[in-house]
């Protein structure tokens, strides 16, 4: 069992929850707070998934701010997916308000299924909560020749976090972007990130631990660069990753997700474009050129500081390889997992012993 | 007339010139080298009005190393742009070794047109020279209301410039990234960037120059940071753009060009996708709702350092309002211009006064 990538350092002890258990007690959560059977078994095999590949930030420690989001009303546990095809030609597919994992997964699927069809398809994904991690979807995708374009924006008025390039305010959110492209032998290429320096659960994870963030993340409310993250909730903002870059990135995100597929309702609103490289070229060929490029990435000797050049994506996938079905969480993110399943009479799995 | 966009401060002098008299002379200049006429107007134009905009790095200069490239055979002067439908759907767009100018330019009327009929298109593009500024392509597009992404890579052999993140050998391109999209009162949203942190021709540039160039671009061959050309020159290389993440642009560019469109056979190949905005909302609604997020950040309070927060693609437009078509082009550049043109017998145009 490997460490999951964390940008703070977490003092703490770690629990080993076996995948299974975990997933069991997450599925009775989500029936606990109202989902349905099929997504509260989505919801939950997403989470526990994402967890084994080390993505700690989007694993099942989420299931806490999906319960908080539920109680509030901010979620609709009954919000279930639908698909339609407009007179336009535009597949819409609507979230209902509800939590968007298998609202993104139908989109990822149905994007499959058209391209595979015709060759590229465009989707509009709409009124969803939080979509989970993508990388895992583009992943899917890839991994059946598929090339798939993620991009999303348009809940600027309830997450300003980042500020543009140039500027001291937070006006954007973090729009992420998501490709997946069959790769090598060692599977597909994915990048799947944030627009902005660091995702904005880290500020938070600083603050409750009381870290200071890395250097060059995060201004004041004057613009001017600091590590502390009590200057980011009074006024100050997270900067661009890659400077005007990374901004241009998030710009184009939300004129996607606001203007052209707007207005947003719930969160993000997200345009999936899902393209069959098979159409381009033949599969083993594909493979093959991949693997050369890849394998010399691989092989480049390590800058002062690093041990090993990666390629995007296979960190997650080693992390699951290397987890042995076991996930490491923190006692205290454990424990209120539990406590939650107590509150809500679904506390039915015995728990596991710490390691 | 403004002052060209530039990383180095060049102390020399510069001469302004009229748009007409740069293209006239640019047209004789290409008709010279062999371009058939049509492919002399076009690329003269292209390249001038790059220059009207600002990004001197791929404006009238390009003219040289065109000319350069044509007499080592490494450019087809009559390679001309031709375009074909597969027999699995695929709209292949091949440049047949020549400038990639009018290629690029086909490549995007061919998406628009395919996109205004079918929603969305994707079309492979091979086997062209330099292809320009692709913000001047996806601007055009926009102004229609089409979506476009154009991403490339797969020359890396020949073009060893930027190490992966967390490597110290140069291994990939500087693959580029282009989106547009429809924006508000100021026109479209362009995005148009190289994944390094710096394009190859400021390193030429400052070489040149005696300049040393930004902090944080290069990298000996040891991977420690360097701002001396020299360095690079010796087995160095250039940085990613945003770490990891400009490394995952060029990384998928890679794949897509090389192995997805590939072989490369000249420089890049390239996969543009072009989507119609319009069936996605009314016009009206996204220009109005675009102008609502771009004022916002134009209105942001600037960083300390910045007398400005811009929208990505409204520099070059301003840039080209302000130029009162005139380009202050440095001394040196204009007289090895003119010199091509007397060394081709056809410098037939009288040379402008120096400002």
């Amino acid at each position: 069992m490997r460490s999951p990538t964390s940008k703070l350092t977490l003092t703490g002890r770690r629990t080993e929850v076996t995948a299974s258990d975990a997933e069991q007690l997450l599925v009775s959560i989500f029936a606990g707070l109202g989902f349905a059977s099929r997504a509260s078994k989505q919801v939950a095999a997403h989470l526990v998934e994402t967890s084994l590949c080390g993505i700690e930030s989007h694993g099942i420690m989420r299931v806490l701010e999906y319960a908080k989001q539920v109680r509030t009303g901010y979620l609709d546990p009954t919000g279930t997916p639908s698909i339609q095809r407009d007179d336009r030609g535009v597949f819409r597919v609507e979230g209902g308000g509800g939590i968007g994992i298998p609202t993104m997964q139908l989109a990822y699927e149905t994007g499959v299924e058209e391209a595979r069809e015709k060759g590229i398809s465009a989707l509009s994904i709409r009124n969803v909560g939080h979509t989970g991690r993508h990388g895992a979807f583009a992943d899917m995708a890839a991994e059946q020749g598929f090339l798939t374009i993620c991009v999303g924006g348009g809940n600027r008025k309830t997450w300003r976090q980042v500020a543009p390039y140039g500027g001291t305010k937070a006006l954007l959110p973090t729009n992420p972007w998501c490709v997946g492209i069959p790769g090598g032998d060692m599977g597909p290429v994915v990048l799947d990130f944030a627009t902005s320096k660091i995702a904005g659960g880290w500020i938070y994870a600083a603050r409750s631990a009381g870290a200071l963030l890395p250097e060059g993340c995060i201004i004041d409310k004057e613009g001017n660069a600091t590590r502390n993250p009590e200057d980011y909730f009074d006024g100050g903002a997270i900067l661009s990753s890659g400077a005007q870059k990374g901004y241009a990135l998030a710009v184009v995100g939300e004129i996607i997700g606001e203007a052209m597929l707007g207005p947003s309702t719930t969160e993000c609103n997200w345009l999936l474009i899902t393209l069959d490289t098979t159409r381009f070229r033949e599969p083993g060929a594909i493979e093959a050129s991949a693997e050369e490029v890849l394998a010399e990435l691989r092989n480049c000797p390590p800058a002062p500081g690093f041990t090993q050049v990666e390629v995007p994506g296979e960190r997650e996938r080693n992390h699951h390889a290397a987890s042995e079905g076991r996930i490491a969480v923190p006692d205290e993110t454990w424990a209120q997992i539990n406590k939650l399943a107590h509150n809500l009479g679904v506390a039915n799995v015995s728990p596991p012993q710490p390691n």
